[in-house]
C-alpha cells in the first residue's frame, strides 16, 4: 500500500511478452513514488502519450531496429509534457517539452533528447504527430524515397492514418494521383472528403483487387508501405516500371511472426518471383526508420511542413483517448484498425 | 539450295523456346543470301558478337523489359562489325562499328544506334564487354545505386563475369574490402590472383555459407546482385544496416521459371519475412537494366573507366570462341557458369 501523502507515479510496464496479438494481460498498471529530482535533472509531467504501431515490435524479444522493453519495464513511448521541477539550466517550470518518457504520469531527464516546444503553441500534440515522428516519416519516405511527379500515381496503404494521411496531402500537393487503401467504409470516406485524396478504397471489400487496379488505370508508380500482407500482395503486380516502395512499417505483420518466418502459411516460396519483379521492373524497395535521418533532416522537415499544417492544407485527425489507464486497450484497438487518425493518450492537462 | 555465286548470310535464329535450360535444338543455322542494301543504309559484316546473360530471357515468351524474339527470327545480341558498303552519309566502308546485328554474318542499318569507333582501336572487341554493356551496368550499379564507402564490405556475384570482375576492382579501387563469389577453383584463383579481390569463394563448396560468412567478420554493406539462387540465400542473413543490393540480373533463375514463379520449390513464402528485413535493415534493393540509362550515363562511365582499363587498373578476362556455328554451345555453357570470363564469338576478322 502506498501512502495518500506521498505523490503517486502511476506507470504502465509490460508484464508479459504478447504471443500475436498483445492482450490487456500483456500489461499492468502499477503505483510508484514519484522519482525524486536530482541536480542537473529536470521531472517531466507526462501531458499527452503518442501511441504507435512500433511499439508493437518493442514488446518482442525479436531482433529489431530498437532493444525490446524489459519484461516489467514501462512501455516506451513519445510524450509531450510540462517541467514540474528543474534543476537544470535552460529549462524552467512550465515549460512545454518534447521528450520519450514512456507511459507513465512522471520522469526525470537529464535533458538529452529534450525539445522545448514554443510557449503557447496551440496544438502541443501536433509535436507528436504531424509535426513529429509520423509526419516526419511521411515527409522523408514520400519525398526522398518515393520521390513522385507530376501526373504519377501513389497509393497509400493506412491512409486515414497519422502518417499515411500526410504521405497523401503530400502527394496531392505534388501532382500526384493520390489512391488511400484504408480499412472500413468510415474512414474512406473522411480520407476521400476530407484529406483530398482522389479516392479510397476499402481493403476489406471483396473485390478491393478489382477496385485497386480501376482505380490505377496507369499502374502504380509510388506505393508507400506501412502495412504489408495482402495490400502489397494486390499492389504488386500493379508496380510501373520504375516504381518506388518505400517501406516504413509492416503493421499487418507485427502479430504474426513474421521477423522469425514462424508463421510463413503460403504454400509456395515468393521471393525468386519478387527479385524478378524487382529486376524486371527496376523497382526500388527500401526500407527506412525515421530515427536514423533526425539530426540530418529534421529541421528541413518542419521548415517544409509547418506552414502547410498552419494553413490548412495538410490537414490531421486526432483520436483522443483520456486516461493512461486506458492506454492499453487504445493501443489493442490500433493494431486492429480501430483508430481514425493519430491515436494521442491525454494523460494530464 | 543456295547458289554458291551468291554471298551468303549465315544467321542463327530460334528455332523453338526452351523449357528450362536451352538446348542445341532451340537454334537453327541458316545461310539465306546477303541482304540488298537500300538508300541510306549501311551494310555490315559481323567481326565480333557479344553472348551476354539476358539472352536468355528473350527466348521466352514470358513477359520481361524487352520485348520476347520471335521463333524464326534472328537471335539479338551486340555486334562490332565492319561497314561494307555504305549508302548513308558519314559512314565509309572500312569503319569499324559497335552495332546490334544479332548473331548473324551481315546485316542492314539505317544508322540507328550505330556508333563509330575509334580507327585503329587495339581491342574493338572491349566495346562488348569492359567500355560496353557488362562495364557500364558494373559501374551503374556499383557506383549508383551500391556507393560503397572506404572500408566497407562489398560481396560480387558470378565475379570472374565481365560483370563481376569489374565491380570488384571498382570497389576495390573505391577503398572497400571487397569478396567474390564464382563457380570453381581455379575461377576462384584468378579473382583472387589476376583480379586483386581480397577473396573469392566457391559457391560449390558445402561450407559457403560459413566461408561467406568468416569472409564478411563485419557484415555486408553492398551485395551486387547477378544471380540469385541458393548465393542470394546465403547473403541475405548477413546484409548490414542501410545495406544496398543493386541488382542486374538472376542468372540462377533464367532457366527455372522464376518470372512466371511456376517453379518454386519451397516449402514456405519467405517473400513476407524479406520485407521484414528491408524495413528492420532499411536495406535498398533495386533493379536496374542498364539499356536505360546510356543516354544519360554513358558518356560518363567512357570518361571514367577508359584510364582504368588502358593503364591497367582495370583487368578483364575475354574467352573468345570461334566460328559463328559455335554460338548456341557457348551461350548454352555460359548458361551453366562454363566461361571464364566475358564471352564473345570471333565471327569473322
Amino acid at each position: 500500500m502506498n501512502s495518500p501523502d506521498i505523490p503517486q507515479n502511476r506507470r504502465i510496464v509490460l508484464a508479459s511478452r504478447p504471443s500475436g496479438a498483445p492482450t490487456p494481460s500483456n500489461f499492468r498498471l502499477e503505483c510508484v513514488p514519484v522519482p525524486k529530482m536530482g541536480a542537473g535533472q529536470v521531472l517531466l509531467r507526462t501531458l499527452w502519450l503518442s501511441l504507435d504501431p512500433y511499439m508493437r515490435g518493442r514488446m518482442s524479444a525479436a531482433p529489431s531496429y530498437a532493444l525490446p522493453v524489459a519484461v516489467g519495464d514501462v512501455m516506451v513511448g513519445g510524450t509531450v509534457a510540462r517541467v514540474e521541477q528543474s534543476g537544470l539550466e535552460g529549462f524552467s517550470p512550465g515549460d512545454i517539452v518534447l521528450s520519450y518518457d514512456g507511459w507513465q504520469d512522471y520522469a526525470l531527464s537529464d535533458g538529452s533528447g529534450l525539445t522545448i516546444l514554443p510557449a503557447g503553441m496551440s496544438h502541443p500534440s501536433r509535436a507528436l504527430g504531424v509535426l513529429g515522428m509520423p509526419g516526419f516519416t511521411a515527409w522523408y519516405g514520400l519525398l526522398k524515397i518515393g520521390a513522385p511527379i507530376a501526373g504519377e500515381t501513389v497509393v497509400v496503404a493506412a491512409a486515414s492514418g497519422p502518417v499515411g494521411a500526410v504521405v497523401g496531402q503530400l502527394a496531392k500537393l505534388h501532382g500526384a494521383t493520390v489512391v488511400g487503401v484504408a480499412g472500413g467504409a468510415e474512414k474512406c470516406r473522411r480520407v476521400r472528403e476530407e484529406l483530398g485524396f482522389d479516392t479510397c478504397l476499402d481493403h476489406r471489400a471483396p473485390d478491393f483487387a478489382a477496385q485497386l487496379a480501376a482505380a490505377c488505370p496507369k499502374g502504380i508508380d509510388v506505393y508507400f508501405e506501412s502495412v504489408g500482407g495482402k495490400v502489397f500482395d494486390v499492389v504488386l503486380p500493379l508496380l510501373n516500371t520504375f516504381a518506388r516502395v518505400p517501406v516504413c512499417g509492416l503493421i499487418a505483420h507485427y502479430n504474426d511472426g513474421l521477423y522469425d518466418n514462424k508463421d510463413a502459411v503460403q504454400a509456395s516460396d515468393r521471393l525468386p518471383a519478387f527479385m524478378g519483379q524487382i529486376l524486371i521492373r527496376r523497382l526500388r524497395v527500401q526500407g527506412f526508420i525515421i530515427m536514423d535521418h533526425y539530426s540530418e533532416l529534421y529541421a528541413e522537415f518542419l521548415h517544409d511542413m509547418q506552414p502547410l499544417v498552419e494553413d490548412g492544407r495538410i490537414r490531421v485527425f486526432e483520436d483522443v483517448v483520456d486516461g493512461l489507464e486506458n492506454a492499453p486497450q487504445a493501443f489493442i484497438g490500433m493494431l486492429e484498425g480501430k483508430n481514425q487518425g493519430k491515436l494521442l493518450v491525454k494523460v494530464s492537462s
